[in-house]
């Protein structure tokens, strides 16, 4: 590589700001994971960071301190509290949600009013990945794909038919410099039935689709203008006033008018009909700790007799059992003669449950909704 | 009958006098059984009644006031908030757990020094009965029976061959006046296994031994003499300074020394085998609620879905589920997809287990107890 190709390779890298979404109460994870409390600020692996926390620590060596995380103001202390890095140009907190589109396309238009040359890459804050430097390698090429102009997901291999996520067809080589791996996008679909989960895992040529996204903020609102223009419009006028006095105006009057829609339908799906994605399949580990049979998986670890223990003080006694053990209270928990049981133990709500019917754990929630039991949610 | 038989009738149940020994922790009860909370101090029944108040309320027709209570120290001031009936008099309290022999014994001894011709009937604080007429009745075929002479036990005829209850052989039908129930006692019978359990059921001439003794308190003392004349000495000694104002140091200086023996081996075995022993046979339904799967059983009529619910206060929400909660915290409770589940919640503690595994609960505590984790025992 001559001297001019590493500046520029070095350039575009130097282009990459990390958005950090840190939205979603996780309901499959209650009672842990709460409104006020949601999935993200919990350490879910047992490795002692948050998974925001983590999910910082991951982007960070590509970020170099350029990260906006964008949250909801009831979160504020708390993400503040794990990430002391951030300064108040680093934070945007909603007033209240507006699903993906306008959390993630906010911050595109924030950015874009910084440095229209930005190259914005969102990663969840509840997802879990290793090794980070097999992430980062894929994000490198993301970046550099994005460079060339194309709005870029990170697909995970799957691991088995899983009919929990979307998957993304995975289309031509695309030639990129720096980026070996990145492919066309064909198409985003829905998650599939088991039957069409397993044609797709044997197919070879569909991966997961992890809701990472890696694009100019320019293309990504040059998208958004042509699929939302309202939402777009509204995320400008917001954008705009965004770093003068009037932001708090501005944001109070426009925010709550703003459509709801998932960044999926509102940028990705419509771009990648219009040959405008790329993907680059990420060989990482990867989880969206959905459920708490995902924690039994990522926990293996910390085990007492056959049961996965988290928490920072368990003090689990275990006989003939095995399972999954949330604990986040200091009580003795006793499991005798019990398989694959689901226990999460809070202060104010207890789970009792089986990795087998973990998903079910919505439902729930759902239930206590309905019941008037919101205290607990 | 002529008004002479019906005053003797009268007067010889005027001799019965109740005594209830409160001890016990309940282990296989752990976490709602504990130390400081025993077992009879808890409405297992979800009757609104703890067990030792039902017991009290179910003797009271015949004792009419008549009611010694021994129990722990530690346990007075709650056994006087659920009598509060009892005055000084009527309550013993034993600095230390000295076992069944010494309990009912020096309650025998008391009694005999206040009247040497008190019928003395002991009924554990912690069993379920009912309908307690039925019960009446056979305490009181129990109580003419003692006055003819004998140390009269009540039988319960067996539902299934339980391998976790002794057995009493029924012997020859005794003729006693207003008893015409009360058998001869052969012998009794330690725990068998579960083939002999089947063939004692099935025989149809063995009982279970609920450890409930009528008798006179004369003859009580003269088998404890013959058999442990150390024991009946020291409590000889103790029942004479008791309503003086020497109680307090003989019971301190003479107490501690006692042999610890229960009162099947101390009593009833070898006056059995004198022939001094008969056996009403109970046709009441008879639970020492040994377990929480008794908990379910004796609790069907509180269910939620399929699972039974004990608590003051419970929330509980069960999806797919069966088994029992027992409820002692005002938590949300959310059991999902679980079958034959036993889950205790208390402050400090939790248990989850099965309704199979029940009486494993023991063991469970006894690994708390080695690892130090006692304040929760």
């Amino acid at each position: 590589m001559t001297t001019d190709a590493v500046d520029a390779r070095t350039a575009t890298l130097a282009r990459f700001f990390a958005v950090i979404p840190a939205g979603g109460v996780g309901t499959r994870l209650w009672p842990l994971s709460r409104a006020a409390a949601p999935k993200f600020l919990h350490d879910l692996t047992g490795s002692g960071s948050t998974l925001i926390r983590a999910t910082y620590d991951r982007l960070e060596p590509l970020a170099d301190g350029r990260v906006l995380v964008v949250t909801g103001e009831a979160h504020r202390a708390a993400v503040c509290a794990q990430l002391p890095e951030l300064g108040e140009r680093d934070l945007v907190l909603e007033s209240e949600p507006k699903d993906s589109g306008a959390a993630i396309g906010l911050a595109a238009a924030i950015l874009h009013e910084r440095d229209p040359e930005t190259i914005m890459g969102s990663f969840a804050a509840d997802q879990v990945i290793s090794p980070a430097g097999v992430f980062q390698d894929a994000v490198r090429e993301a970046i550099h794909t994005a460079a060339a102009g194309k709005i870029v997901t990170i697909g995970i291999k799957p691991t088995h038919p899983s009919t929990g996520f979307g998957y993304i067809r995975v289309g031509e080589l695309l030639n990129v410099d720096y980026a070996p791996n990145a492919h066309a996008v064909v198409e985003f679909v829905e998650k599939p039935n088991e039957d069409v989960a397993r044609q797709y895992v044997a197919g070879g040529d569909y991966v997961w689709n992890a809701g990472m996204f890696v694009a100019p903020v320019s293309l990504m609102l040059k998208h958004l203008e042509i699929n939302q223009p309202e939402l777009h419009a509204g995320l400008l006028e917001i954008a705009r006033a965004w770093d003068t006095p009037d932001r708090a105006a501005v944001t109070a009057r426009v925010w709550p008018t703003l459509p709801k829609i998932a960044i999926d339908y509102a940028v990705a799906e419509p771009a990648a009909a219009a040959g405008d994605v790329a993907v680059v399949p990420g060989e990482f580990g990867w989880d969206d700790v959905g459920d708490f049979a995902a924690i039994g998986r990522l926990n293996s670890a910390r085990e007492e007799d056959d049961v996965t223990v988290l928490g920072d003080t368990p003090r689990v006694f275990a006989e003939d059992a095995s399972g999954v053990v949330v604990a986040d209270t200091k009580r003795v928990i006793a499991l005798i003669g019990i398989k694959d049981v689901v226990i999460v133990d809070t202060p104010d709500a207890l789970l009792v449950t089986t990795t087998e019917h973990a998903q079910r754990v919505k439902s729930a929630v759902d239930a206590l909704k309905a019941s008037g039991d919101t205290d607990v949610l």
